[in-house]
């Protein structure tokens, strides 16, 4: 499984992906038994609308960047999964600052991932999204 | 309407929302008549997953970022559009590069407007997505 990378990767030993470094992620917990991760974001400036809020599709972005690696954490080395589709629920304006997204793993089938996750900013939830995945093998 | 502010934008005599600079944004057509819009963005190496391809969220971004303009355009100077929902399907990965998003406002109503895009690079369809957004009145 994929745990010791993301271990590394949260112990600073290994590079994150760059859209991940874009969102300013960093990650707080991983639990690949229960396929579940909590990650926090930077909403950054860089990332408002017209109003100053933090624009729905990077929100979707760290809802997406949560969902990958709570399913990633789980997988085989020789393993990836890419989402099918993304489904997301908008429910308050998000400002510039922290933002907490948790991941987990609905169910895990032999192809086809059901995936959730939330996102919350000083403990009140903003966005909600649903996914699905499916598990390819890594073209050697 | 707000078609004056996007010619503005569109002509460099207004800037940009941060968002839509981060991803590189340039409007390329606008039709409030129609209520759409061609916006193409830049898939930067910022974006990218761990296999190198732009990241789904930051594609749902762009789309966002296409959908919104398509109705803005269409709203009164005292008016705004918050999102509701996003749906997303992922067809084919996308590569550092240009991306060209087409928008559309499928149906406007009093407050309830149905929105969609496609998100296309060299030719080729990579996401589409729809929305849903409400119309409200910006506080004075």
């Amino acid at each position: 499984m994929r745990e010791n990378l993301f271990r590394k990767i949260q112990n600073g030993e290994h590079p994150m992906p760059s859209a991940a470094v874009t969102l300013g992620a960093q990650i707080i917990e991983i639990s690949a038994e229960l396929g579940s991760i909590v990650i926090e974001f930077e909403g950054k400036s860089a990332f408002t609308n017209p109003v100053g809020n933090i624009q729905g599709g990077f929100l979707v972005a760290m809802l997406d960047d949560t969902m990958g690696p709570a399913l990633a954490v789980t997988l085989r080395e020789d393993e990836f999964a890419p989402t099918l589709d993304l489904t997301t629920q908008f429910i308050a304006s998000a400002k510039i600052g922290k933002l907490v997204g948790y991941g987990r793993v609905v169910s895990k089938g032999k192809n086809v991932c059901f995936l959730e996750s939330e996102l919350k900013q000083n403990g009140k939830l903003v966005a909600k999204a649903s996914a699905t995945a499916v598990i390819r093998q890594i073209p050697r």
